[in-house]
């Protein structure tokens, strides 16, 4: 006989319980109250099969509030996913376990995405969604068909990404969209409406949302909504009312159960209260075979699948695609040669247009888009249709003002898989979107930020506009790669390391300004190494010039003063931090040897520069806010001209 | 005679297209299309006077949508105000100008705040409102009673910040408070309807707004909306129905008005259209006249209100609060000598805590809060009630899971003045109120951030939540102090450093663990010089180990280790690079003198230390993402203790 709802929620509370006292840390509240909504979503509706948690059109599952771990811990679990295991949840929060104190995709295949910072496991799922109409109207129903679930908090739904989110979701129609909402009335400082009072579902309802509440203690009712949700053709706002920590005396329904131990004291009496007998980290048979039922309930449709994709003329491709693995035969080589036969001066942002003229043209698996400058931002080529509720099969996106949640839907792009995405904004608005580049690196997720206007050279917008300490504050996160090409060459080549890089966010900072073409050799991707000798010293050499971007030709202006004087002095370009810091001790000393003066030479902040030139060399850069004026004044202004730096550099080398 | 409101409207025209015209850079559609909604607020609602723009109980006006800047130069040009002059308007966007690309309140008086980072100008608005309320309730009818007007643009409704800013507004029933949406259904991609399809209406209804909507060319149904707005009690949202670029001939009411000048032909047939003749930058007497006596309109009332505040009993108070300028008498002297006789072992965020008690208790300027982690952020003191819509005169605002909107919301706190805001959050989402925290420098705004959880030493809650770029990434931003202090009293010397310094924010990160208290002497603020020696070497000095925070103690550590090998080693403590890298040379020489080997210990990002330690030098730190687990464990798992440490340095200086 299989056991009640109750008992298997129960179970949850039980493992959220022992998990958070073992660890004395962590988060019961959350698990416990949702503990009756997940388990009818996880025995009832979700399709998935514990035996393979990386099966394509399975349903996604999303934590958004990821404090409540042991929620999805214990689902993974009673379930029978391979991990994780009974001792894997003992260890909760220990160093190495995978039950990590928020839920982290890297740890456990059953975790669609990492999350803890609130809003962005909901704004994520909309990128997990729209991969999947876009997917499923490129491959068919066959291949494509399962919805995306989301349990989100009150946080979750506080915070402004949830605006751009659900802006998102309910202008692009993302009806296979379910939002679970913990409606417990209750945030970490007490009652919601010490710091809220809006309706939220008529703000949901306002959006394009369908909205429906429920009892989130009552199966039957959880059922009906849930029904409900799935019959409507808008995304769903699901509101489960319900009792934070639910089930423990005294303590439920306050914000006291939310974020730390109960205690023995509390844990015993709840599990007197809930007839729960087993030892800790027990789970009856009876209940841990219904649970292990569950695991399995979508076995069959799993094995059709499977079936129908080897049959489908186009099963080998969807499965490449969602492997990671770039369209075959992807070369940007007739395009670099066109390059060098008819060199280009270009601003970096049109050659990546240009650029992406010819990889969109090549891989169907890039979707595009901006926030709302995509003639800024050059990120829409002619292979590049809309996509939007009309045509899901179109592959740009019009973000909207949404910086933050263009970034959040791109991390659920790619996650999903099948999808490369880029995106654009202007540098400087990295700042709005910065929680999400962050998840990006974190999650080892394959997004591509186009980032342009990114220096002082956009000109007359101001300081507001004007990236300063932009470039050194991304090039800090883990994990990312930061991209600042010179010219045309080096755009193609950054491009082509972006794409190739599946394991993580790379970010291309391009100049609004025009370019001279410096590059008048391609047969090796020089951006791969990070730094390299664009141009070597004539003169014996004292001087290596450093520089990024729109700065590379200040510096071989520059370059060509000093050599005149007869100071030789090599021009080394450097368009990735990290590559170059991730090559061999010798190659990275010939390139910025010890015997020369290391000048540093970008429009942005010289903090961190003295990494590569230390204490002795020279950094050119800007350490206050920009201003606002013509490109050129500005250049001036700040001193960032040829003659200013040969004059500074000379005079360095007397002294 | 006075000139119509449509010719009044149409000097703001001539005057935005002329300006963008000469400087061939900038956005008239916007000026052009709220023209007449400026003219009827400037000439009939908003109560100032042009001859003090300081005057403390003037209406706050913020262009939220502030690439339109040429429609508040001119506006301020044509009322009176002594800046922006004509020559200033002539040289829009030229380097020096005060009419800067975006309004930048340090350029012209009448600039409440800097916009163009979309929707910051109006969550500024929510604390520039908020400031009204709780200053009225402080002193009162007679010394504080005005409003507060937004223009913003779909690009302000549509960013996540509005959520959090309307949701604050409508909560705290901010009625003062009226948006005035520029309602044109373009972006700069098109159509609105290409990003997005919500009732925006319907959406600040459901967060507790009043709205209302009118025809934005038609000054009597302007006065309508206007007048029902101030009549109802909620803020109000006025959707204000315009054709962006109204009045120019084939390009109204498209996107390719938004951001370039028109060019000569359509300015021609703009002028011809209008029946505009004068030359360009003119403006024809009687309707210059007309704009000047609205700029005095309101002289009276000012005039009144300087009587009622100089007879007021608490008039010099709310002048000197106004000012800037703390309370008399303000010392932390009898709170460190406590320390001093009692030192106490505790986190800094405790130590924050406790210091914040004598604070809040002397300065009633200072309103704190916290983003729904006060009891983790320790920002409530007893002196604190809460601020909301039944009591304005608290002085605890729950600002609700809303990082960015509290960031906003205090720079707008900061700008009207009278207050010095603080508010809480983790280290972490400093992310997530990154835009405000840089406009917080940009402006000069004296706020404080609490940033407390500031590293792996927060323990199991994981990556999600652990700070690694983020010391260094906030330290690169202009005008921005980061304190990290190491124990109580360098904790309260950090409090005293921000809440002196007038011309900026501050930001103190804070531990989550325990700390001794290292400090024996607190006779001088030492804090002041960014860094100093806290322990000098006695063993002949080789090395000197220069460590901030809850790092600290570990260098102290080290040291032990170290000169018990006969290894000489200073502990430096730098609680702020800012103010260290102001201190003359020699000072600087004296505590990283060249002859030692300089080592850098913080558990975050080692990227930038080079700084301070050279290449030769040895930098201990965390170069990816952290890990969740117990903190001790996470710091011996990433090196960063005593013995690992003391090892590492005694084998340096052995090669």
């Amino acid at each position: 006989m299989a056991a009640s709802d109750t008992l298997l929620a129960n179970a949850i509370r039980a493992l959220a319980m022992d998990a958070v006292e073992a660890a004395n840390s962590g988060h019961p509240g959350m698990p416990m109250g949702m503990a009756d909504v997940a388990t009818v979503l996880w025995t009832r509706y979700l399709k998935f099969d514990a035996a393979d948690p990386k099966w394509p059109d399975r349903d996604r599952f999303v934590l958004s509030a990821g404090h409540g771990s042991m929620l999805i811990y214990a689902l993974l679990h009673l379930t029978g996913h391979a991990r994780p295991t009974i001792d894997d949840i003992k260890n909760f929060r220990q160093l190495h376990s995978p039950c990590a104190g928020h839920p982290e995709n890297f740890e456990l295949p059953g975790i669609e995405t990492t999350t803890g910072p609130l809003g962005q496991g909901l704004a994520t799922a909309v990128g997990l969604a729209l991969a999947e109409r876009h997917l499923n109207a490129t491959f068919g129903d066959d291949l494509v068909d399962h919805r995306t679930w989301v349990i989100a908090g009150d946080g979750c739904l506080m915070e402004g990404i949830n605006h751009e989110a659900i802006g998102l979701a309910g202008h692009l129609g993302l009806g296979r969209m379910i939002v679970l909402w913990d409606d417990n009335r209750i945030t970490i400082d007490g009652a919601v409406e010490l710091s809220s009072s809006e309706n939220i579902a008529a703000r949901y309802a306002a959006t394009g949302w369908h909205t429906v509440a429920c009892d989130g203690h009552d199966p039957a009712d959880i059922c009906r909504a849930l029904d409900e949700a799935i019959a409507d053709p808008r995304p769903s706002l699901v509101a489960c009312r319900t009792i934070i920590g639910k089930g423990a005396p005294g303590k439920e329904g306050t914000s006291a159960v939310h974020g730390a131990a109960l205690g023995p004291d509390i844990v015993a009496k709840t599990r007197l209260a809930m007839g729960w007998e087993p030892e800790a980290f027990e789970v009856p048979e009876e209940i841990a075979e219904t649970w292990a039922a569950a695991g399995v309930r979508s076995r069959d449709v799993r094995l059709a699948w499977e079936a129908r994709c080897d049959a489908d003329a186009q099963g080998a491709t969807f499965r490449r695609r969602m492997s990671g693995e770039l369209t075959e035969g992807f070369t940007l080589k007739p395009y670099l040669d066109g390059l060098l036969a008819n060199p280009q001066k270009l601003a970096t942002r049109k050659a990546s247009e240009l650029v992406l003229g010819t990889i969109t043209e090549q891989l169907p698996e890039t979707v595009g888009g901006s926030a709302d400058l995509t003639g800024s931002n050059n990120t829409k080529t002619k292979a590049l249709q809309p996509l939007n509720r009309n045509d899901y099969a179109g592959r740009y996106v019009y973000y909207g003002i949404r910086e933050f949640g263009m970034a959040a839907a791109m991390n659920g792009l790619a996650l999903h898989g099948g999808i490369v995405p880029f995106g654009g904004t202007f540098l400087v608005f990295a700042d709005y979107a910065r929680p999400a580049i962050r998840l990006s690196a974190l999650q080892n997720a394959r997004v591509i930020y186009v980032m342009t206007h990114d220096s002082i050279g956009l000109g007359e917008d101001g300081p507001t506009h004007q990236p300063i300490e932009h470039l050194n504050s991304l090039r800090l996160i883990p994990n990312l790669d930061v991209y600042r090409p010179c010219d045309t060459i080096e755009t193609a080549e950054c491009w082509e390391l972006s794409l190739q890089d599946a394991t993580g966010p790379s970010l291309l900072a391009l100049s609004r300004q025009n370019l001279p073409q410096l590059r008048t050799d391609a047969s090796e991707n020089l951006c791969a190494k990070g730094a390299y000798r664009l141009v070597a010293a004539e003169a014996p050499r004292r001087v290596v010039l450093v520089a990024t971007g729109s700065e590379v030709e200040l510096a071989v202006s520059a370059r060509a003063q000093l050599e005149a004087k007869g100071i030789g002095a090599d021009v080394v370009s450097m368009p990735c931090w990290s590559r170059f810091d991730a090559q061999p001790a010798d190659y990275r000393r010939d390139v910025l040897p010890k015997d020369a003066l290391i000048v540093s030479i970008e429009a942005g902040t010289t903090m961190g520069w003295e990494r590569y030139t230390g204490l002795d060399g020279l950094r050119f850069g800007i350490d206050r806010f920009g201003a606002s004026g013509p490109a050129p004044k500005l250049y001036d202004y700040f001193g960032l001209t040829a003659d200013a730096i040969a004059t500074k550099v000379a005079a360095a080398l007397e002294n």
